[in-house]
């Protein structure tokens, strides 16, 4: 079932030459790097950079390209963020500058990425031409490419990337059915260990926090493909046959992103595919212990930091609230309605608040995560994702 | 067993007008503060900033009093530290210009100190004359005086002082056996809850990295004393008999750090008291799960950020040995020899490489966590405490 598979065909990436488009509140002075974070604004290809210390944006960057699908990754000094973009474009934003200081265009659509344990490779996963390809996080200059080949030189898309501990990127092969573990050590030449017949078409995949666990989500068949990167050896098996596409009952409006899985103590809690349901699964057992009943279909299921409540969003028709639900009691303790088109949430790393995208209020809202209460709100055209830079310090974030 | 007590006496606090110290090699550009760091060099007064992307130091930092047992906590946005010195000295330093930004005299003996959830708020405990003081983490102007008064108007030492969710501080008293939580929501009026015979002079203290768990160790007394903070109304229970000053059978040359101790899963790893030994924790029942044998009497406890691996370093005579476990396997997979002295360790906060002071070689070592080799030497004078600016987003720390 493993297979090794060292070479790598070189690959040129068109490398723009880039004017960086500074604003007008960009931070010039000595600062902390830790209390930043930025808001992707989807439709205008820009991101705004926040203070979570005061509540406020600091500047906003322009030039980012096509943000319709983005995901930020963090550099180990909190200072750069590398933005993906659907467009397959790299971009590093220098955060406390408030401007673009590379960009790429590093392939055709690309999905996602993720930034090596010891924070010198970003690795990005492409629908087109698919594969895996890997810059240096200093200078963006193509390190590794790693082309998803299979059968008889097909190329599948990749979704799911993460890092993993021991400088190891994890990914998942949509066409292929396959989950792939690439190890950096030597960054020009990766060792990859090919997972085959891990189920039909991984769609998205999480780390948990500790490294260990790698569970891609299945869009063509009931369960999930779990990794134990501690125990390669053993294969990757499938679990909760309750879980996925194949048991639902109504139409997917939306996939659930799996990235926003919570770990509560023994517990994982994870959006049911289609049903209006967070499944609870039991991590020692790895079989599924409960379903709550929530208002729609969840896409995000986040953990506070605290492990103490589970903050759900939803998609179509139900995208405008957000639930709480108490890990103790498994019950849902508050409904809120920021607004239409809440598509996303990011909690302060220690957890007393929490930010939110609202997308057709044109709004980020910023909660009390105490007393769920509202507390301040910030204007932002279209926001989507949040992420702030202590994610620099997670392993799979 | 519950009361409250909100009333605080005032207290005047000297305020040394305070001349920094700026180091030759001071930093002063523009840069993240996500990989920074201190050495603490112990009979120096005195701290070395450094870097954990390039393992080197940036700069020392002199003056900061006497920093025989000294502790270490970060601002919010990872640019200040805040050092806790044996003789009452708060020292903000400024990790980025490499100077102290303020220092205040704020008691004759204190032990350690925390920095609220919310990041406002720096609490430190105090032997003379006992109690904790809260400070403002900007001006470092005193907010409100605790004094830790039992029985009669005694006055105890307070030890083990951590930061909880919800703006609560957490802290034991020696003298009295007791623990309190301190409500900081209004920082003038503390909200303190007192729960009182916990045990026999409680000498330090964790906290879960969820902020769930406060536990003790008890100097006069067999056992562990247990707060659920998500159930103060459960009140302290005792846990774990087997541990404890009372069992031991040799003389304990250190105490043990409690805020050293490991979770890897569903185990927490401790330093036997006095033994020879590392004691298992099953965290489900709070009962022993095991013991496994080590070189001499573990001080610090400490599990890699991925949970595989536990390092353990000894009290004298072992103190030049550092014995790494197998989470798994519960058994000493790698005993190593730094050198007569190694104090402390922290790791990069996502695990790849471990830094450790080596007291008489007056170095700082680093090594590579997965292969344990070393592969840097850095000069320090009599180093003690290593703290990483990512402490700043972790509960506990």
């Amino acid at each position: 079932m493993i297979t090794k598979w060292p070479k790598l065909v070189p690959f040129v990436v068109s490398v723009l030459t880039f004017v960086s488009v500074l604003s007008a509140e960009a931070i010039a002075e000595i600062r902390g790097s830790g209390d930043l974070g930025l808001v992707v604004e989807r439709t205008d290809g820009a991101v705004k950079i926040l203070e979570t210390s005061t509540n406020r944006f600091l500047s906003r960057v322009e030039g980012l390209g096509d943000l319709s699908h983005a995901s930020v990754v963090y550099s180990r000094d909190q200072r750069y963020a590398f933005v993906f973009g659907r467009d397959g474009g790299l971009t590093r934003v220098d955060m406390l500058k408030g401007e673009i200081s590379q960009r790429i265009l590093q392939a055709g659509n690309s999905i996602g990425g993720a930034i090596s344990q010891d924070g010198r490779l970003v690795a990005v996963s492409n629908y087109t031409p698919g594969g895996v390809r890997v810059f240096d996080s200093e200078t963006l200059e193509l390190i590794a490419d790693i082309p998803a080949t299979y059968n008889d030189g097909q190329s599948s898309k990749v979704v799911g990337l993460v890092d993993a501990p021991g400088n190891r990127f994890v990914f998942s092969l949509w066409d292929a059915g396959e989950i792939w573990i690439a190890d950096m050590s030597a960054p020009n030449a990766p060792e990859v260990t090919r997972f085959q017949n891990v189920g039909v078409n991984p769609y998205d995949a999480l780390i948990t926090s500790d490294g260990r666990y790698y569970i891609a989500g299945l869009f063509g068949e009931d369960g999930l493909a779990l990794l134990d990167l501690w125990h390669p050896e053993q294969g990757v098996r499938r679990i909760i046959p309750g879980y996925g596409k194949g048991s639902q009952k109504l139409p997917v409006y939306k996939m659930p992103h799996l990235e926003g899985w919570a770990i509560a103590g023994n517990h994982a809690f994870v959006p049911a595919v289609g049903a209006h349901q967070v499944l609870v699964i039991d991590m020692n057992s790895w079989s599924e212990a409960g379903r709550i009943e929530v208002k729609g279909q969840p896409i995000f299921v986040m953990a506070q930091p605290d492990g103490r409540r589970i903050w759900v969003n939803f998609a179509l028709p139900d995208n405008d609230t957000i639930q709480v639900i108490d890990t103790e009691s498994l019950e849902v303790i508050a409904s809120i309605q920021p607004g239409t088109g809440v598509l996303h949430m990011e909690f302060e790393p220690r957890g007393e608040e929490v930010w939110m995208s609202v997308r057709d209020l044109n709004q980020v809202q910023i909660y009390n995560t105490q007393n769920i209460e509202q507390i301040a709100t910030l204007p932002a055209s279209k926001p989507s994702g949040i992420f702030f830079t202590a994610r620099a310090h997670r392993t799979g974030l």
